[in-house]
């Protein structure tokens, strides 16, 4: 069988990734797709909207045959680790491919970029020092060193989709260039677009401004069916769709709770963050004026909001370095189809890393962060707060059939 | 001026504290009241029902002439500890006596059972250590070793008020025995009375039922009107009467995202509670169902409170040790009436100890806990919160004229 992969979050499922799935499969011809998914929170230091099982199932009947789940450590993390992370997995369980969308849609343009890169790598790294000095954050520092080299690159990287694209051709790269990497243009939808669209493909901010508006019906004609039916059952469930809010007031009583020497043990509170964020709390009903105090050049708003995170979860620096210094360790299934079974089936004596479908059967310092941050998640539960927490132990792998 | 002192928490003040401040100053015929009180957290290991400032005010309402506040290290440890302090401060501010409510009301008993026993110590020392490896309670464990004494003590020692009595001369004989003890009995409550009587003097634990029965009405003939009312306005003011109930989900997160050796670390967390506490939070939703299933033989309701207060506050074992070992290194004036502006004004200068007025002008490790678990305390508010963070520091003493 012949498989292919894709790195997801799902922040919703709409229908700009139902989209994605089917093209994936046709330009691959491939038999089955694995999707990596982040858990229960995202890249941009967010708590996901819905549970990690409802998006599994979301991402199994909109065309995935496999969902693995992304360890927090790399889901929560910037674009290098993130990519690396989701590629290695992929790898890992034998996928031929990988397919992303971008706004360039041109593979060759990207293979293009990371050539050009390679022959210009001294006089970029001498670019981004130079540019880094004058306080800017990380991204907006490599695309000026970008811009300021002799041979322009191809690729627009100022672009979000771009960037995570050129990420993860990197790491494959980086991986002994395993995978064949493709890509779809991202139709109708920008990614920072927020508000919704008149076609029905809008971006998955779009879509959740829509849902936070306090009418979940606004965004049901950018989604499929059966997200919407599960979104609105998990908000049954739980009392609440997650966001920021949620957790705001468990934040803010850890941080007002712990010394300035706590606060700057955790991942990625650096160069007297951990004052910052004392002082703005004092004056911030919210997490959102928080994060508006918070701000300034030298951080993005996803850099702070992933600090906020790791505060949150208590993650401390040096675990998430032991974590983040080697590649995942394990595979956790999070769900599949039939299909997606008996491809697992055919790989799993192959396999160089255990497959996990019941956490409490194996004992990793991943997967114990994993347990951490699931007990935090379940706490921004408004009702049945106890079954929300079981959830991450007790719930068996989505079949989907 | 002569001054006397008496030890309190007011978790509201009510007519038996009124007629205890009264019966105070006509047995010592006393210039000036001064009033120890407890802060945010109380002995029982419980936060206060409303804030300090209003509490105070009820004091000197009620008939203290000045509020002193009893540092968090002391007023939320055991009884020994607890009288320690409270003594202290007293005798530190020159106080010739202290005046305290006793279920013996016979001062003479209190006098006679510590002589008593400081001529039976050895064996009452023998008697604890063979009943504690029962695995009993060290209330328990005393009590019994009291029993077991040659010569019985005249005190019922099964009575709180009379083991409170019995510490604070215990702890005065320590201090050089410089204050006079007085008692006064206790009318128509007991201590632990959960059942409103007909009388006009109902327990302080009998009156919190009434009030989180949800009819504040209910509790207002057993206190003075300005007790009523200031309670309505903290109420109002915050949106919410104090119990524990409103920081279980803050004490739930606390230990849902520790380490049972991160939780050991915390002050009273002794001989593997940590796990009991891991083990019980997880099925329960509120806390008295997880005071309920943490509650064994071996610990009082009391005693797991306050280590559940640690955890919530954060409160290591290394710095309460440390605040422990010495007496309070500080007097910090809560409110006063000008007679007790008087008074402090007589004896400023000859004082050993800062008189703290405003905690932004001193940097003090008693006071640096109290600024915390003032914050702690205000995460409780359901409005206003902001507001109710500011009170520890931007509030002036409490002066009634």
């Amino acid at each position: 069988m012949k498989a292919t992969g894709v790195v997801v979050e799902y922040n919703p499922f709409h229908n700009g990734h139902y989209y994605h799935l089917q093209e994936t499969k046709k330009q691959t011809n491939a038999d089955c797709v694995i999707a990596v998914m982040s858990g229960n929170f995202l890249q941009r230091g967010e708590p996901a909207l819905l549970s990690k099982w409802k998006r599994t199932k979301m991402a199994l009947l909109g065309g995935a045959d496999i969902v693995i789940e992304l360890p927090y450590a790399f889901a929560t993390s910037h674009a290098p680790r993130f990519a690396f992370g989701s590629i290695f997995l992929l790898q890992a369980l034998g996928a031929e491919s990988f397919c992303f969308g971008s706004e360039s849609g041109d593979i060759s343009v990207f293979t293009k970029t990371h050539d050009s890169l390679d022959s210009q790598q001294a006089d970029y790294q001498l670019n981004i020092r130079n540019v880094m000095s004058d306080g800017l954050s990380y991204p907006a520092a490599a695309a000026k060193a970008f811009e300021a080299l002799n041979t322009p690159l191809p690729l627009d990287l100022s672009k979000p989709n771009n960037i995570l694209g050129f990420e993860y051709i990197r790491a494959s790269r980086e991986l002994g260039n395993v995978l064949k990497p493709l890509t779809i243009k991202r139709k109708n939808a920008d990614y920072h677009d927020v508000v919704l669209g008149k076609g029905n493909i809008a971006s998955a901010t779009a879509i959740r401004e829509a849902l936070f508006s306090k009418d979940l019906s606004k965004a049901e004609n950018y989604m499929p069916a059966f997200t919407y039916d599960l979104m609105v059952e998990d908000q049954q469930e739980k009392g609440t769709l997650m966001n920021w809010e949620r957790f705001f007031p468990l934040l803010r009583y850890q941080l007002l709770s712990s010394s300035p020497s706590e606060i700057n043990s955790y991942y990625e509170v650096e160069e007297g963050l951990e004052y910052r964020m004392i002082e703005a709390i004092k004056s911030s009903d919210s997490f959102n004026t928080f994060m508006t105090l918070l701000k300034t050049k030298r951080y993005t708003w996803t850099r702070l909001q992933r600090a906020c995170l790791h505060v949150l979860n208590k993650i401390k620096k040096e675990e998430m370095h032991q974590l983040l210094e080697t590649p995942p360790a394990y595979i956790r299934v999070l769900g599949m189809t039939e299909k997606g079974q008996k491809y697992l089936s055919s790989v799993k004596k192959s396999l160089e890393f255990p497959l996990v479908t019941t956490v409490s059967k194996h004992d990793l310092p991943g997967l114990r962060m994993e347990a951490r941050t699931s007990l935090v998640y379940a706490q921004g539960a408004l009702v049945n707060k106890l079954s929300a927490e079981k959830e991450e132990f007790n719930t068996p792998p989505v079949i989907v059939k």
